[in-house]
C-alpha cells in the first residue's frame, strides 16, 4: 500500500481529481514582498490550461484519527521529511478552511516528467485542491479554490480553469495589517485569482513541449519568486507587462499567433533575464533548450514555419503554434539531437473530478 | 599579390601593426542616438587588452594616383562591395585627417577566429588607426588615436591602450548641433575616449576563451548596438552601470577576483538579457555557450575553482581567472564537448609599430 502508515483501520473521506498543468503566455515571476506566503504575484499572468499534461491526485482524509501524520506520495515514491512540507503545508489550508485536524493520504501522479519546466505544481496543486476540499465536503466554487490553491503554487491557480486563462494580481498597495483580520479570511480572500478568458474551444492552438533534460533544478522556481527583486531587470520587465497582457488578450480574442507570438517569445525572455540576473543567478538553460530556441528562429524564419517558443523555469521548451502545423513542428522538434522526447497538449477543460481513486 | 589592383607602379608610404583584442569587464552595448556614426556609448565600460588575440594590419597608402580603390583583404580573403565598406569608410576618417585623396592597400590578419565574440573588430579598427595614421605621417597620441579608432568600432577605442582600460561616453547630452563645426573636428573630438587604468603588469589575470562555434553571426555587433534601445531591459541595465563600473575599478586596483568576477557575470547576463529581448531579438548563444556556463556554475560553486565568465556578442564564453588557476581552467574546459579550441591570454600592451611589412 502506497503512502500508508496507519496503525488500525481507517475511516476514509476521499476524493479524486485530475487537473491539467498550464502554459503562461505572459508569465508568472516574482511574489510581492509584503505577501510571501500568499503568493501574491507582481504582475497578471495568461495561460492556457494544458489538456494533456495533467496530474491525476487522490486525497483520502482519515477522521478516524488513526494516521498520526500525513503522507504523500508523488509518482510512486513516498515523500518524505522537508520534501512532504509543502504539501502539508496546504494540507493544513484546507484543515485550517475546514475546521478539521484529520491528517491525510495524499498519492498522486503526473503523466509527464517533474520539476523541468513543465508545471507540476501548477497541476498537482490544482489537483490536490479540488480534490482536497471535496473530499471534506467543503463546497468552493472555482474562484475560491483558485485562492486557495494560489497559496500551495501561484500557478496553480491558473489551473483552476480550463482554456486561456488569467490570473489577476488582485491585491495592490494594502499593508500588511489590512490583508485579512483572521487566518481563514486570508485563505478564502478572493482578490488575487484566476479567471477564464476563454473556454479550450476558442482556439484550436498547440503546445509542442521539446523535453531536453528531465533532471531536477537546482534552484526551484518557489524559491526563486523570491529572488525576482534582486534583478536590476525585474523592475523594468514588469513595468512592461500591462502592456503585454493587453496584446496577449487581444491576441487571444482573435486568434491571431502573429500577434501573440512575439510577445511570448519576448516575455519569456524577459524573465530569463531576470532570473539570470538575479542574485543569486538562475540560470535554468541547458544546452539542449539553445538547440531548440535556435532552431524555432531558423525554422521561422528561413522556412515560414509558423512556430513560436516560451519557456518555464527549467530547461525545456515549449512551442506554440497552431493545431494545423503541429504535425510539422512535432517532426522537426524531434529530430534536434538534444531532444528526448515530445509531448503536445491543445487546451483543457479545468479540473474534474474522477470516480475511481488512486488509494 | 593579395589586394593589389593597381594598373601601374605604386609610389607608397607603408606602416605595420599589431594591436591587441580586449575583454570587456563591464559591456560597451548601444550607441547614443544622437551620435549614432561617432559611436558615442550609451554606458563607460572597462576591459583587459588582450596579448596572445591580436591583429597585424599593413596599410599602404599609394600617393602615385595610380590606385584606382581601396583594397581590404582580412585573413588572406579579399572584401569586396559592402563587405570593404566599413574598412574603407574608415580609411575616409584618416585621409579626412591627413587632407588626402591617397587610395590604400591594406591586409590584415587575426591570430583568432573573426566574428565570433573575440573582438576582431577591436584589435582589427585599432591596428587599421594606427598603421593607417603612421603611414600617412600623422602625429596623432594615443588619445587621439582612440578617439579615431572608436568611429570604426566603440571597443577599438579601448586597444589603444594596453593593460586594463576604461572607454569614457564622455559627451553626455550635448545636442546634435554642438558635436562640432567641422567634420575633422568630429573625428578628433577627444571627449569619448579610452584610458588606461593600470599597465599591464599590475594583475596576472587570464582570459581562458572557449571556442564554441567559429561561425559568423547572423546579425553583426555594430547593427546589434543600434537596436539596444529597443529592448524594455536595456535602461535597467545601464542605469545599474555606473555602481557596477566603480566596482570593478575597485576589484581591479585591489586585484580581487571576488569582487570582480560576480559583477563580471551579472554584467554580461544583463547584456545578453538586452540583447535577447531587443527587436528584432538577437540570440548569440549556442547550444556550446550553455555547456560552458553550467559548467563554470559547476565548478565554481561545487569545486572552489576560481573562475568566472563573460560573454561578448557572440557565442563563445572567457573564462576569467588568475594565472596560477589558468592551466586547471584550460585542462577543464578544453574537456567539455561543445569547446572546439582554447585560446589562453594574459593583458597586452597597447599597439605596436611592426618592422616588417604583410604586402
Amino acid at each position: 500500500m502506497i503512502g500508508g502508515r496507519a496503525t488500525g483501520p481507517l475511516s476514509e473521506r476521499k476524493a479524486t481529481c485530475r487537473a491539467g498543468s498550464n502554459i503562461a503566455f505572459i508569465k508568472y515571476w516574482g511574489v510581492a514582498g509584503d505577501f510571501e506566503d500568499l503568493n501574491i504575484p507582481l504582475n497578471n499572468s495568461i495561460s492556457m490550461t494544458l489538456a494533456d499534461a495533467h496530474t491525476t491526485t487522490t486525497v483520502a482524509w482519515d477522521d478516524s484519527g488513526c494516521l498520526q501524520e500525513d503522507t504523500v506520495a508523488i509518482d510512486g515514491v513516498e515523500l518524505v521529511g522537508p520534501s512532504a512540507e509543502r504539501t502539508v503545508a496546504h494540507l493544513d489550508r484546507l484543515r485550517a478552511i475546514a475546521g478539521v485536524s484529520y491528517r491525510a493520504r495524499v498519492v498522486s501522479n503526473n503523466n509527464f516528467p517533474m520539476a523541468s519546466g513543465i508545471a507540476s505544481s501548477a497541476s498537482g496543486f490544482a489537483a490536490l485542491t479540488v480534490a482536497g476540499a471535496a473530499a471534506l465536503g467543503l463546497h468552493l466554487d472555482a474562484t475560491r479554490l483558485s485562492a486557495v490553491a494560489r497559496q500551495g503554487s501561484g500557478s496553480a491557480s491558473r489551473s483552476l480553469f480550463g482554456g486561456f486563462v488569467e490570473w489577476e494580481r488582485g491585491w495592490g498597495g494594502e499593508s500588511e495589517a489590512k490583508r485579512g483580520e483572521s487566518e481563514s479570511n486570508s485563505l478564502l480572500d478572493s482578490r488575487s485569482v484566476a479567471r477564464q478568458l476563454h473556454s479550450e474551444d476558442h482556439w484550436a492552438l498547440r503546445d509542442v513541449i521539446a523535453i531536453v533534460s528531465t533532471g531536477a533544478k537546482r534552484v526551484s522556481s518557489s524559491s526563486g519568486h523570491r529572488l525576482a527583486a534582486t534583478s536590476p531587470l525585474n523592475a523594468a520587465r514588469t513595468g512592461c507587462v500591462g502592456a503585454w497582457l493587453e496584446t496577449v488578450r487581444r491576441a487571444i480574442a482573435e486568434r491571431d499567433l502573429c500577434l501573440l507570438g512575439p510577445i511570448l517569445e519576448l516575455d519569456a525572455l524577459a524573465m530569463h533575464g531576470v532570473m539570470m540576473t538575479s542574485t543569486p543567478s538562475l540560470l535554468y538553460w541547458q544546452p539542449g533548450t539553445l538547440e531548440v530556441l535556435q532552431a524555432v528562429r531558423t525554422w521561422r524564419e528561413d522556412e515560414g514555419v509558423p512556430v513560436y517558443f516560451t519557456i518555464d523555469a527549467g530547461p525545456n521548451v515549449h512551442l506554440i503554434c497552431e493545431a494545423e502545423a503541429a504535425a510539422e513542428v512535432e517532426r522537426r522538434v524531434g529530430a534536434l539531437p538534444a531532444v528526448g522526447r515530445v509531448l503536445t497538449s491543445g487546451p483543457g477543460t479545468g479540473p474534474e473530478l474522477l470516480d475511481g481513486h488512486l488509494i
